[in-house]
């Protein structure tokens, strides 16, 4: 969930797969080079497939705060971008979400993150990222996982209101309302 | 199905209805306006939202020949373009088939049709046609209605090959390579 | 300028063009079918890319109020879209502007104009139009002709603030919101 | 010039810059990594925006042998993707090519290179890459640089002949069938 890059000990801890990195690599790559991201917005949609509403994670930072994010994370190597955003999907919606994977790999946005500050819309401090976003519609049940609260459901309007934009992490407030608008919002 | 339309006996005799055109009519504005359509390529895809197999239609012309063409129809007066696609996705594959209509009216391409020859790629000699085209991926069983006699499905390589491109009508073979492309075929 | 689709003296009045419509034949089709558009929102760029100005158009209605809108025209019988773009380009910013046209037809993003209230965000009393709608950038000097009194160039964030859209006609605020969304402003 | 990330001692010599890395280095984030590419093809167009030609660059391998491949490189930690974008097509057509840089971020094609074949259509011996992929209209004059022999401008129809795809390195063939889809080709 979120920009969080650290490998998750239950499905990640196998020193056998080149992918896995440990934390001291992870520090040195996250210093050396642009880390690959998908994103996605989960939605419902209707018959005709407008979205009728926007599905938010809600967690709670290291420090207590509550916030929102998107559905986030890493792709690995030698791990195509179909399947990486397949697993975060899961990881964070559950195994019952059954999203409708996109068709195109081209995304909805491209959102790029910086440590420093005024580079881009787009902050996070812990390293250079670039994700590629998608806009993907859910039709099963969502239960969040790992260190999600929920998933909370909205409307679009809601969604995309300033008091929204300003529970959104890193700027994604402003990603939400790119990617929305590409479905229409 | 086709770039075919003339209104449809069954579903569209109703003169109330300002979109309802006669043949008289239909003459008449097909000579003076672009006419809009969507068009839709149907398509199987895997679970990571991977196209495994492109749905295209058989059907016999007035004259007797045989030849292939995608989920194609009219926009009507005060229809959204959401509701004129799964209007023609219903007729020409079934009530069945269960389409996964895409979130964003932004197509994957753009199909311009001319009576005259030269001016683009896409030949429709009734008619000067603009058709917004989407890749829908369908769950369920495909009955053809109306004129088509079946609806074949192949692999992408073979739909992308050049005896199918010969088979598809009006040079539909470069739409649907283009509308492939897209989804990464 | 603006969804304004009677025919232009000056250039139009070519009864032998079959694509020219009399004001009869105009109001007969604007009844029965939906009327194809382009749109296009002019900006500025810098050497990478973005954009650093949009361009709206200013102008006063038959009543005498002012307001703002997008660069916007019909596409004729036999007139292919880039065509229409260029052509509606060049009426709405003069000779001079030099559009940078898109190379690729698939728009920015589809709108759909409705007489009636409640179909769609956006509404043409006059008329069922859909409209192509692209982010062109402009690289010349911008001269208004016809109804227009001026090109305003703003920044972005001065674009999509609401200030701006409440003086955007016909729903055009979301739209220019969601053509810029796509340009990641 | 190709998908070659090796640093470049003319530019890139500056161990101050935490992008720059050792052969030792780029060797281990190779191996444990994703490496975030862009490609661009090249373009010539005429005032409507179509393409009229396409630029390929012919280089010779280090075994001698002659292939023809993209714009291409990496992107680098704390560089914009524009930016990335900017620099690999100055560094293989030259500083008079006078590019046309998109406007929005979102790329014509995603794709996917891995060092172990059956993957995905695309690639690389030496790495895991994942390449944004941009159709770039040229106005100016190219003058290969680096490694490259030269820029053969070609029309669309040659540049998407089986002969011209054959002489693709990595896959390239069909990516360029791809992005030129997008383009209308």
């Amino acid at each position: 969930m979120s920009i969080d890059t650290a490998p998750r000990p239950e499905d990640d801890h196998r020193p056998s797969n080149p992918g896995w990195l440990n934390e001291e690599e992870l520090r040195f790559v996250r210093g050396r080079l642009p880390m690959l991201y998908v994103e996605a917005v989960p939605v419902r949609i209707n018959g005709l497939g407008q979205v009728t509403e926007v599905g938010l994670l809600l967690r709670s930072t290291p420090d207590g705060v509550m916030n929102r994010t998107l559905v986030s994370g890493r792709v690995r190597y030698g791990e195509p971008v179909r399947e990486a955003l397949a697993r975060h999907l899961e990881n964070d919606l559950g195994p019952m979400a059954f999203p409708q994977m996109p068709t195109a790999l081209v995304p909805m946005q491209v959102a790029e993150y910086f440590p420093m500050p005024g580079i881009s819309q787009y902050v996070d401090d812990r390293q250079h990222a670039v994700s590629l976003v998608y806009v993907v519609p859910v039709t099963g049940t969502c239960n969040p996982r790992q260190d999600a609260l929920e998933v909370t459901w909205m409307t679009p309007e809601k969604a995309l209101s300033d008091e929204t934009a300003r529970e959104l992490s890193g700027g994604r407030g402003t990603l939400l309302r790119q990617a929305l608008a590409a479905a229409g919002c």
